[in-house]
């Protein structure tokens, strides 16, 4: 049985009573949660997901890395070490967004080693299929892809059914300083004006329910309309697109189809709570995914920060899943460092945001790792650090005189000169 | 004549002039600023300061970089070489918190060689000399070590005034997971339990006003109780020090001494704004300087991250100076690269708070950068980048076979694919 029709029924499954153990939540709440759209499990029914994870509300922000090759960088082995490094650095789900020749079988050999939701976005495969001659993509290429993607085990897809025409219009009338930034959506966009037509996964929505219903497949509704710069942020295309998503996301549920909807992209900091309030409000309150948000425009190679920032607010007023942005970002493909940095920045984030929700477990760790500090006990510190190696490798790097201290303050250190306050 | 003081007379100087300028506000409103104590601008009346700078209302968010020798790391050349990665790439002023042997040596060495507004926290300078036996350094020690930098040409102070007996039976009494994290103020702390006095700054603290006036010397109070630990954060030793900081600036403002007010420390996302509004009233609008804030306790290795969430946030409610935070921070005094990364995030965290304040040449140059993204200008988004060169070698390091894209998305560029929606 499909997840939410089952949570429907209130079956509290194995899958059920697991993520709700380890999120500390009531199983019951997770069901009704699911059965009303504001929480969802990526799983296809045809995989055997060895680490599924529920995302949305009351549970812990969850963080999704990209991956994937590009025609100009296409070597399987160093996409295959990118998917080992999200895992062990604790990403929650990959998205496989590979462009290279061979999409099916780079994709396959993957979602074969992942133990977490695997997510894809159907519509560049057929693209490259036709060797990005969009002329020669034919509606049912589009729809068609996504078959194969489901039959794959692929969990959740990213499907840009909001850039229709309407929506194109809003674009075209609009001042934006980039006018399209999402890679799915530009395509699309481009083959509706070279065959004059509705966006096929609008026009047959219906279709692509009942392929995600046979597959038990979470759609992500892209934004493809996401601003690419702060100047353009939170306009009329943006917006226009959101309320649409929506309505897709109404329709959706209704048939029992698990629903995520993404989000921006470049936004000031000051325009991220509107952001996060307007797609709870227009979408139900859905699972809002984004990216980002990057709160400036001026820091190529930083963009794993810019991010952080942004994700931490947006994760605090209620986003649930954010996906990462890497160093790399606007500047080339993610090398195996870039995922690793870029995974850092975003589980920070996402650590920052359940921390100010006051998540039980996330301020647990906080305590531990501070009752250590106190106590100068590095070992037990590195055990509780995000990134133990990381921390060990710095503090290693300069010695210092004295075993309980660091190289920063050394016979100064204030913690151990007040370390009988409260003895 | 002192700045405070000819800024009450209406004189419009030529620094005055300059800084009015380069920030786009009417000299009148920054007298008036600085006259009632809501801006200050650093700067040893007997220093010719090359690059001085206003910190306060309605002026752009400012860095701070901390250098400086410990006793395990004392080379001045690794320091000059910190101080000139600051200065170039962009710090708006510098502190030196040498420890290492040789404090003055070192001090008049860098500040000879510094074009920006440079600061040091004296006690440390008292305590070392005394080769950190705590019970021979006397009261006056204390008091005579902030001469001799006011006579180096340093510009600001930190002091911390504010460890008085009382505000230390508060910590007393507190449940805190980690007593005190900053170092001036655990060693008067300790000062005081040995001496069995008040904290000399405190209890002669006229005298401390009187010289801060001959040199024009601007007084940063010290926040000695600033939380180490996310759940130490906003308690009552540090909300109780915060109010006694209040009336010790003015009182200090009376006297025409511009003073700077220091805040945490780490602080969960969610208080950040109680900090800054709480520092806004009871410091009557002085301006806010602080050390992250850290948004989370468990990234050592990571901490100009947690560091630069904070402070974009604590910036864009009003915090008008922010610290920098190096990765190496709880594990290590910094290196070059750890001083280039975390002067990196936190001027991303001060233009992200810029941004949100609607500060027109931050938005000037994201729109910039932006246009130029759209244009696939590359040369020209180097212009703009915060660290073009950077942004370069990540862009050369992974060719690609078109020279108007990236390797991320290469054909399938979404900028390119709709460079045509508004031509």
């Amino acid at each position: 049985m499909n997840i939410i029709d089952s949570a429907r029924q209130g079956i509290v499954t194995p899958l059920i009573r697991a993520i709700a153990g380890d999120e500390g939540v009531k199983p019951g709440m997770l069901l009704s949660d699911i059965a009303s759209g504001v929480t969802v499990i990526p799983r296809n029914k045809y995989r055997t997901l060895k680490k599924p994870c529920g995302i949305g509300r009351g549970l812990r922000t969850k963080v999704n890395v990209n991956l994937g090759t590009s025609p100009d960088c296409s070597d399987v082995k160093t996409e295959l070490k990118k998917l080992n490094v999200a895992v062990s650095g604790g990403a929650d789900a990959v998205m496989d967004l590979s462009t290279g020749p061979e999409v099916r079988v780079t994709r396959r050999f993957l979602i074969a080693r992942c133990p977490i939701p695997f997510g894809t976005v159907p519509i560049y495969e057929a693209v490259v299929k036709r060797h990005n001659r969009l002329e020669d993509v034919t509606a049912d290429d589009i729809i068609d892809v996504l078959k194969d993607h489901a039959e794959d085990g692929v969990d959740f897809v990213t499907l840009h059914v909001g850039v229709t025409r309407n929506i194109a219009r809003m674009l075209e009338r609009s001042k934006r300083l980039i006018a399209m930034v999402s890679r799915g959506g530009a395509l699309l966009y481009k083959w509706m004006k070279i065959h004059r037509q509705e966006n096929p996964l609008f026009a047959r929505f219906d279709e692509v329910l009942d392929l995600a219903k046979e597959y038990d497949l979470t759609i992500s509704l892209g934004d493809g309309m996401r601003p690419g710069a702060l100047k353009d942020a939170n306009d009329r295309p943006q917006f226009g697109e959101l309320e649409l998503l929506g309505k897709l996301q109404k329709q959706a549920l209704k048939k029992g189809i698990q629903t995520i909807i993404e989000g921006p992209g470049h936004v000031p900091l000051d325009k991220i709570r509107d952001n996060v309030i307007r797609q709870k409000k227009l979408c139900h309150g859905a699972p809002f995914y984004v990216l980002g948000p990057l709160v400036a425009d001026i820091a190529p190679g930083y963009d794993h920060i810019t991010g952080a920032i942004g994700g931490a607010l947006a994760a605090s007023y209620g986003a649930d899943f954010l996906c990462y942005v890497t160093p790399a970002e606007h500047l080339r493909l993610p090398s195996i460092d870039d995922v690793k940095e870029g995974l850092m920045a975003s589980k920070i984030a996402a650590h920052a945001a359940d921390i100010a929700k006051g998540n039980k477990s996330a301020w647990a760790r906080d305590i531990q790792i501070s009752k250590a500090r106190a106590a100068r006990d590095w070992e037990k510190q590195f055990t509780y650090a995000l990134d133990p190696e990381k921390a060990r490798l710095y503090r290693k790097s300069l010695k210092t005189s004295h075993r309980d201290v660091c190289s920063m303050c050394s016979d100064y250190c204030p913690l151990k000169i007040t370390e009988d306050v409260h003895a």
